[in-house]
């Protein structure tokens, strides 16, 4: 423990400071890809229409098209009577005009022919002789019609940027004839693990004082989840210099370095030192006012921002969604996340909590109550066990049972 | 429209009905998968831990392993001492045991010795003379250590089955050593657009009259949302036989089968033959009350649940996301769907509604507020300009402004 002194040169920081202070500003490049792989992409710039939609008067009802003039004062009593002289075919331009006194038959979708203003609903006209229809409601001008760029005008936007693409946008994409967009590439985070202990979850035996990685997989999927293209660095043994020398070995290629530090004093100054010689500006942070996950360390090295995490799977897994996730979007020009899913519910008894703390506690959701889930943070299973969790922010001292409080669910 | 009186024969149902009633019992197969390719993945049977977690007594702390009772009645007044045998290393077993008087310097993480029965922390202590450590809090027995079995007893289940792996699983299964996990099968959910109308995206230029299909890349993404392996089934032109055939040719292959029902009575009802001809037990409701979307055919064919959307792409995606979503996930064996964003806001204006018929109100969020996005069910725009939605119930006959509504959002 030479360095132990090292520590001191670095401040605790709040959660709240770290995700409106530790904003990296690195931006991942664009990259163009077709509309079937572009869910949940982030477009890099907004797509604008290149012409109107629907791109021509639509009847938005089976009936006919006619001049709304010609309906005007029908009634079921007083019924009005025009000339049938064709039908509009869907996918097909309309073959003649609707002239006074006359009408056209048309299907849900079809062109409006020039001439008609309205269409008539088939439930308000009968067919009383071959060529005749019987009209028993009047049609205001522009009923029964989408306006040729009713649903977008040439020019609009019609998806932003920043905000990752939600299956509707697809479907205006495709409406709008454009089939590929392009969108920032995926952050590619690459994820180490640290320990003498930490073995790869493949290892068929386990040797005494020995533990599988735990964290790595679960890390992947969450920087999966916030957009990243997660990448398995390995796990480094905490031997002087190999997590520095495969740190450096990663940067190059990699718009986002996690860490899973080793879970003891020692190790986790190791992983400090390592990151402290990596690249300027360096470490933004070393310990994060929040329980678990207070050996938190932030970083921007060579342009890439650092998460080191601490060594028990539990705290690493909630920071990293609190504050690497966030970091991850951010590279990858997500500045609009997309909604977590949440809930309102009771807490099922008191919580106490430091001020100046933030801090996050496990919860299952029975009948509408909030039921803390407690064990050590080295426990796993804490989180498996729960449904979602509770935040008791750094100002509160604490949380009384029945307060409604708002659970993060886990998706 | 020569069967247009075969509608007749079919029931419309409320969507509450359609939820519980159209439940069909298909259910995918198992295949196994690497860990890192099962987020989100359905496990097929829990999985049971085949050892304890984490295997042997760990350390929670860096600090000093003892006999507790050495440590009773120790005080910052009157320390204790306790001779320092040796070192735990990470990763390694003991090399000795604690005895009377002897304590071992061991991290975080470490393997407690035989003869110890707590941990005491490195900042109660102080290394007073090489070999001598100054003890100046007593610890219980069990301090600073978790049991061999506290995260994970041996046979406990570690996942359950029905409910798609979330990350936290994947680091309790890696942790177990389970590197592959027994999934059910992704539904194989195949989607044919109809309609004379409709072209492929791709279409450069549109003649007068068409569309691009706007509805399959969307349905796709709400398929694969839902567990589901979306695959086009092309668009089908609204000629007799041509329909059934297609969707007779996919049946084989599908575990769901998605059509987007041609505008028109005449296409719609040419896309219920076609279906109805397809195989028992058949049409099991056409017509569901729910604004938009009333123009909806559930069925099951052959075994395989098939899904009829409204013409109309937002009325289509609408339902498909309230009804075809579920059907995918209770295919693909999910019986405990994840959680979906949610929000509560004030309505912002009053809405009408018809009982009996449930309606789904696209909305906008500001401010708190619920922000109702109006405009005919032709248009897409409403939905890509919507932040979520909210359902009226059947038994409402409207929302009046200023109530809390519960908004679905899109994610």
């Amino acid at each position: 423990m030479a360095d132990a002194t090292s520590r001191e040169f670095f401040t605790t920081r709040t959660v709240a400071e770290a995700l409106t202070g530790f904003r990296p500003g690195r931006r991942t490049g664009t990259e163009t890809v077709p509309l079937h792989l572009a869910l949940r992409r982030v477009p890099a710039e907004p797509v604008r229409a290149p012409h109107p939609l629907p791109g021509f008067p639509r009847s938005t009802v089976d009936g006919y098209a006619v001049r709304a003039a010609d309906t005007y004062g029908v009634s079921e009593g007083l019924p009005g009577y025009l000339t049938v002289t064709g039908a509009v075919l869907m996918g097909a331009a309309p073959q003649e005009a609707v002239t006074p006194g006359t009408a056209i038959a048309i299907p849900t979708g079809g062109v409006i022919p020039p001439g008609a203003d309205a269409v008539v609903m088939i439930e308000y006209t009968a067919e009383v002789m071959p060529g005749t229809v019987e009209v028993v409601r009047p049609a205001a001008p522009g009923e029964g019609v989408v306006r040729a760029d009713e649903d977008v005008r040439p020019g609009d936007e019609i998806t932003g940027s920043g905000r990752p693409l939600r299956p509707q946008d697809l479907g205006m994409l495709a409406a709008a004839g454009v089939t590929s967009v392009a969108v920032h590439k995926k952050p590619v985070v690459t994820i180490f693990s640290t320990g003498d202990e930490v073995v790869p979850p493949d290892t068929p035996e386990l040797k005494p004082g020995q533990v599988r990685d735990a964290t790595a997989a679960p890390l992947a999927a969450l920087a999966a989840d916030a957009g990243g293209e997660p990448v398995f660095g390995g796990i480094m043994p905490d031997e002087p210099g190999m997590l520095e020398a495969a740190l450096r070995d990663a940067l190059p290629a990699s718009d986002v370095l996690v860490i899973s530090a080793g879970s003891s004093v020692g190790a986790r100054d190791e992983t400090a030192n390592a990151v402290a010689r990596l690249g300027q500006p360096g470490i933004w942070c070393h310990g994060l006012a929040i329980k678990p996950g207070k050996p938190t360390l932030l970083a921007e090295c060579a342009g890439v921002p650092v998460i080191g995490l601490p060594g028990n799977p539990r705290s690493a897994l909630v920071v990293f969604r609190l504050i690497g996730a966030p970091v991850v979007r951010l590279v990858g020009g997500c500045t609009v996340p997309p909604p977590e899913p949440s809930t309102r519910a009771r807490l099922s008894r008191d919580l106490a909590s430091a001020t100046g703390r933030l801090d996050v506690v496990q919860v299952k959701i029975n009948d509408g109550m909030a039921v803390p889930v407690f064990g050590l943070s080295a426990l796993l299973s804490v989180l498996t066990a729960a449904d979602g969790y509770i935040v008791i922010p750094e100002e509160a001292t604490g949380l009384d049972a029945g307060s409604e409080v708002n659970v993060i669910l886990y998706a």
